[in-house]
Parts: structure tokens; sequence; C-alpha cells
């Protein structure tokens, strides 16, 4: 017999299925029992007559059932099924589970939950965030392949790093030394000038941060993006916030269940206000009386600000635009009409930044300048810079962090919530 | 004006487009001019009366310009673009271009090409190995969604590796020490185990090799695929046989003109042949004269045995089965029916093993006292060891090399040319 997923079961009353799962819960009444069986698409409840079945089976075994749909308005979803076989295939080695997965909250720290990650994934609210994260990744696929890019795959061992060295992971390397890298920046800029002319990458990116946070990872996946013959950084805004539109409308199709599980309801997302940061810190200082740092705002001024966005303009996202080049890095281009400011971007999304991007720098000449300005050495960027050199059309980028707008999207409170292995500090198991 | 791609101007007779590209090739006489313009669709002829504008333009140098398609049936494709207008918008600062892309061969060694990667792969032969690898992800991620797998994303920096220290990249993490994943072998059986039931990863592997040749390299994209509740090894290699044949109807229809610049045309697979070790070392033996080592054939074995499978099956593809365990990682499932052999299998296409793949050990005992067989302590794998405790159903999977594929695919010489940015002994930049 072929098997049956769960979640088809409804359409078939009547009919006999094989099905496979895991033993989810038991309940045992006299020669009755109850047993919930979960597998990938869903949980159903067994019904079976002949209780000494179960005797030596735990909760988890993995089994196979050959049985007939019921309908019973009792059972959950108003089916069950009436089991005729059942086969032990995985059996379970515990004297007790670490935690229990199959009661509304879980009864362990998070840290805990990592530790057995493969146990924590089990409860289909905790897996659900990453059914979630992949139709992330597949919209971000699906729109800009639609929108003519082309995928790349670029190294992640590196010789240096594009954002200064004290984040970077040291790996050895036969008889020398390289990095891990901290974006695939470099690369992506120069698969515009090799002729791919716009091109997306989804891969890992290191960050060697010396703190743990609820929002910061040493290892994640970042949804990158870089565009060839742009006008200016407003192409690119455009860009990602035709993104916003098409992934919201995606999710909301594909996800119904598990945005419902989290209790989220994604809004129709209307033009995503852009305004540059020193009106964005005028507004903290004016409305909130909160002080900004220099050319940037801090965490708690991203939070009031996106408050301020939603009371005025209705909006969960804002673009803040044209921070100063001083802390920017050296390849952003440079806003002529706004001394000492550059074309560049971030996206905030419920109180976080989710997004940084900008037009680049795409003259040699000014290239070059622009790294001695900062301090660099234009020989150590001779791999970047040589691209440069045979015409390279305006361009620029962004990237996105999967794990943040995964934990965004679902108002997690911590972003090893939407990682399925996260690397910390501390942590670099499972 | 939008701007147009040269791929769509025959259908543009007579209109005014905006292009936008590169400087392909440039042919004076007297007063007309005529350029190739480049851009990541084609190439077409530019036609120019006045001839001052090209004064210090050179190959290569990024424009837009504005004109009219023409017809003319001298001119390549039997249309030309009559320019009204040019802009230079990516300045060219060389005196000579390391090597030239505009001639039918390169003038250049492989490492000179890889040297100055981003000029090399602005020839359309050297670009289009990566519109068929982007495809040859494409086809295995649809195909894999198709039968109901989830993308999963597992961490790169771990504590132990899979297959034994020897080959492994040491990365310094913060205090300790760390190492590059070697595969995400261990991550994809724990995401079986999770609930995921049937998974698959697109990412990086890495392996610390130490010599070069035309076939490895220490950083490359394994396609990986793990697939819960299946029966035996058969499950897997009727979904590889599956992807191989949905695979190259894929890139039939979305990659006519790459593969015919390759001259390459691909076959409608039929029944992949599925031959136990031993008989395939017998039948080397026997027909070749051919020694083989113990429990594997070697390089030249994979060849003239392919040569055989080609001849009497009419098969570029073939599985050989039932490799002994002790050549095999320590979480191989043994084949009860043979006795010292295993439920693997390798899949060697055109000469060349490109998959390696197999049934797994499912049962918590049977792997932990594999492990100690191995000469391995099972605390070492703890963290992998802890799912099976758990109802671990019966699992198995493979891995495919994207570079190695796609070299094959193409009949490439070498595994550099179907990788942007390839990493060995020698090489950690570009």
């Amino acid at each position: 017999m072929k098997r049956s997923y769960i979640c088809e079961l409804s359409e078939m009353i009547g009919k006999d299925v094989l099905l496979k799962g895991w033993i989810y819960k038991i309940k045992s009444f006299g020669k009755l029992a109850f047993v919930s069986l979960r597998d990938k698409s869903g949980v159903v409840q067994l019904v079976m007559e002949d209780e000494e079945v179960l005797k030596d089976i735990r909760l988890e075994t993995a089994i196979e059932i050959e049985g007939q749909i019921i309908e019973n308005e009792k059972a959950p979803k108003g089916i069950e099924v009436q089991v005729q076989n059942l086969k032990v295939v995985g059996e379970t080695y515990y004297d007790l589970l670490p935690f229990s997965i199959n009661q509304k909250k879980v009864n362990a720290s998070l840290e805990t939950q990592l530790d057995h990650r493969s146990i924590s994934l089990r409860r289909p609210k905790t897996r659900s965030v990453f059914k979630i994260q992949g139709e992330v990744v597949e919209a971000f696929k699906n729109y800009l392949k639609g929108e003519g890019f082309s995928e790349i795959h670029t190294p992640k061992i590196v010789a240096s790093g594009t954002e200064g060295g004290s984040e970077l992971f040291t790996v050895d390397y036969f008889e020398s030394r390289a990095f891990l890298a901290q974006s695939p920046q470099f690369y992506k800029q120069m698969m515009v000038g090799a002729g791919f002319e716009s091109v997306f990458e989804i891969g890992h990116a290191y960050r060697a941060e010396l703190h743990n946070t609820w929002r910061h990872l040493n290892e994640y996946v970042s949804l990158d993006v870089e565009m060839g013959f742009i006008e200016d950084e407003n192409d690119l805004m455009n860009l990602e916030e035709g993104f916003m539109k098409y992934l919201f409308n995606h999710l909301n199709e594909t996800c119904k269940a598990e945005l419902k599980m989290h209790n989220i309801e994604l809004p129709k997302i209307k033009e995503i206000p852009r305004i540059p940061l020193n009106e964005v810190q005028n507004i903290l200082l004016e409305k909130y009386d909160k002080k900004s740092p220099v050319g940037n705002i801090d965490a708690e001024g991203e939070i009031l600000f996106s408050q301020y966005v939603k009371e005025k303009y209705d909006s969960d996202f804002v673009f803040i635009t044209k921070y100063p080049a001083s802390k920017r890095p050296m390849y952003t281009m440079p806003d002529e009409s706004l001394e000492g400011m550059t074309k560049s971007f971030d996206l905030i999304y419920k109180g976080l930044e989710i997004t940084t991007g900008g037009q680049r720098i795409h003259d040699y000449e000014m290239l070059k300048n622009n790294i001695i300005k900062f301090g660099g050495k234009p020989e150590d960027y001779a791999f970047y810079l040589d691209t440069f050199m045979y015409g390279m059309p305006p361009h620029g980028g962004f990237a996105i962090g999967l794990e943040r707008i995964t934990m965004k999207i679902l108002d997690l409170e911590n972003i090893r919530e939407s990682t399925l292995f996260p690397r910390d500090l501390n942590r670099v198991t499972p």
C-alpha cells in the first residue's frame, strides 16, 4: 500500500491507509487506547482495541500502521483511524524524555531545548518556524529569479575580511591562514562586473562577535542581493519593497496553518516610508526626548522610531536612508546632494534592523582612494579592485539575515528559535 | 525608457530601445563603426555613424545606448542597432586586458583566467557553465520539493568531523577549536529524526585534502539528500534516478543555447543499471584484465566500467552497489543478505563518481556498537547519538557534488572551470 500523509486523511474517509510517524500521545481506557500519531504533515488520532500492542511502546517510537479512516465528530478534526496493524520501525532507548513535547508549553529552557534539538523540533509549533523560514527562502529565490537575477555560490574561505579584522574567524588553511567570510560582499559585486549583472546568494556568513545577545549569531544565513546598471539606491529599495510585498503574500498563501500557530497575521504591505537618518534623529529627539549616537540610532531608537512609523504611516517597515560615510564601509557610494552622507539605507522591521544596503562605488580611482581614506592599503584589496579596472557599471545591493527576518515575522524572542543549530560564544554543538 | 535585454531584440524590429552592457568588440571602417554590445542575455551589433564617440572608449567599457533596431541580414542574427545616444557608465583603467575574451579561444592558462575571474567570466561560453549550474540547483530543489522534501540549513562550524580527522580544516572558535563541516551528514540525519522526515540541503562542504587534482576542491557545494521511512537503499536509488531524469529534461528545456555552446546533447535517461561491486570487479578483471583495490574500484576502473556499461546498456550512468562495511563510514547499514557488505551505492557518470549514498543505521544500540567497532568513542558522538534514542525511523540518503556534476555534464577538463572561485592547496584568492 502507498503511504498516506496525515494532512490528506480528511479526504479519505472509509478508506484503508498506510501511515508512518511517531507516537505523540497515548491515552489508555481499559481495553481501548487512543494514540496520537504525528507525521511531518500533522497529527491524527488512532484507535486501538487491543491495548496489548502498546505494552512496550513509549512515546516517540517510530511506527507504521495500517487502518481505516473513520468519521468521529468527537475526535480532533472529526476523523480517527481504526488500527488493524502496527509495526515498530524505530525503537526508543530512553527512560525519560529530556522534556515533554506534547503539551501546550515546553517544560524546558531554550538552552535545554537546543541541547536536544532533534527532540524539540518534533513539537509541531517549534518545527513550524522552519516551514516559514523555508518559504522565506523560496520567496526570495522566486522573486529574484522573476526579476532576472542569477543565483551564485561564492567562497566562505577567504583571504581577507570585508569590514575589518576584529570580527573574523581564522581558519588554518594548509601552511597559511585564511578567514571565514563575513559576507559575500566583494564576491557578489565582482559577479555583477563579471557579466551576471544581477545576482543573489543564499549562504552562510560568519561574525566572531564577542557577545551573546538575543539577536546575534556567529553563523547565520545571509540572503544577499547585488544589482547592476542601477540609477541609484532607490532602485534597490524598490526591489526590496517589492520583495517584502511578494514575501508576505507568499507566506499568507503557503503558511496559513503555521502563521496561525503563532497567532501572526501578516498585513498587506503598502509603500514603505523612506526617511533620512538626520530626520529620524530629529524626530526621536523632539517626540521622545531620545538622543542618538553620532551617525546612527541605537536599539532603543529603532524601537521608538518603529512605533512612530506605525502610528503615522501604519507601516511595520521603514527605510532609514542617507547614513554618513564615516559610519558605512569604504565601498559605499557618497551622496553628492548631502555633504558627508552616502546612498545607503537600513530597513527596520518591527523595531529591528533586518537589512543594510546601498549603492556601491563603481569607479576604480574613487574606490582606491576611499580604501586609502579608510586606512586600508589598495594592494590588500587587489583581487577585488581588479574587477573595477575593466568597466564596472553602477551597482548596489542589500542583505537580509534569514534567521532575523524569520524571528521578527513570528515575534520570537530569541534568534536561536529561528536557527536549527545556533552557533554562539558558548555553543558549537549539537 | 525601460531597459531592453539583447535576447528580446529580434521581436522589436523598428523600435527604439535602451540597452545596457559592455563593449565586446570594436570594428572601425573610416566613418562607420561596428561595436558588439554584450549584456547578460547575449551580444548584438551596434552601428555608429559618428566614430568620434568611440575615440577614448576601450573594450569592456560599461555603456548605455539608445537606438533603433534595424533588420540587416548581413548582421549576426539578422539585426543591428542604429545608435543615437551613447553614455559611458563604467570607465576602464587598464592598458592591456589580462587576456582577450572576445576570440574563439582564450589566450591564457586556466590559472591566469582564475586569477582574473571576473574578466574570464565575461566570456559568454565561460559564464554559460554557471547558467547550467544554476539550473542544476533549480532542478534539484524543484524535484525534491515536489517529492515533499524540506530544505534545511545546517551549521558548517562543527565540533567534530563525520569521517575522521585528517581532512578537517580547523577554525579558531573563541577560546577553543572547531572544524569546518566535511558534510552535513549527521545534521541531515538528525533532521529526519526531528520530524522533517525528508530533507535536502544545498551548502558548502570542506575537505582539507593535501593534493591538487582536476576533480577535487577543498571547498565545494554539496547537494545533500536524506529520506526517512524508507524500505531500503533502492528507495534512494529510485529517488536519484528520478532526479537525474528530471534534471536532464530540465536542462534540455532551460539551457538549449548553453548546451549548444559546449556541443553537448543530453540523452533521455533510461533505467540506470545497479550492479554490485563484486560483480563490477569481476567484469573489470575478466573483460579488461584490470585488478581492483580491495573493496573498491579505482579511477581507471571507473572509466573502464563506464565504457562497459555504455556499450552493454547504452547508459552514461551506473549505480555500483553493496560496498563492504570496512570501506564505508560507521553509520552505513549492513546488508544481511551479503556477509560484510552494506546497503550502499555510488553513482558513476561518464567514468567519474558523482554520488555516494546508502541506507544508514537507525537503531541506537547498533550504531553505538558500530562506532566502537570503528575505533570511535560513543561519547564523542553524543550530540548525534542522542537523536537515535528517541525513535529513529529507517532512513538513508546521498550527496551530489555540484561542481562535479556540472563538470561532467559539460565534459569540462577541470573542476575549477565549474567553480566561480575555486579553493585549493595553492589558491585562496580571488
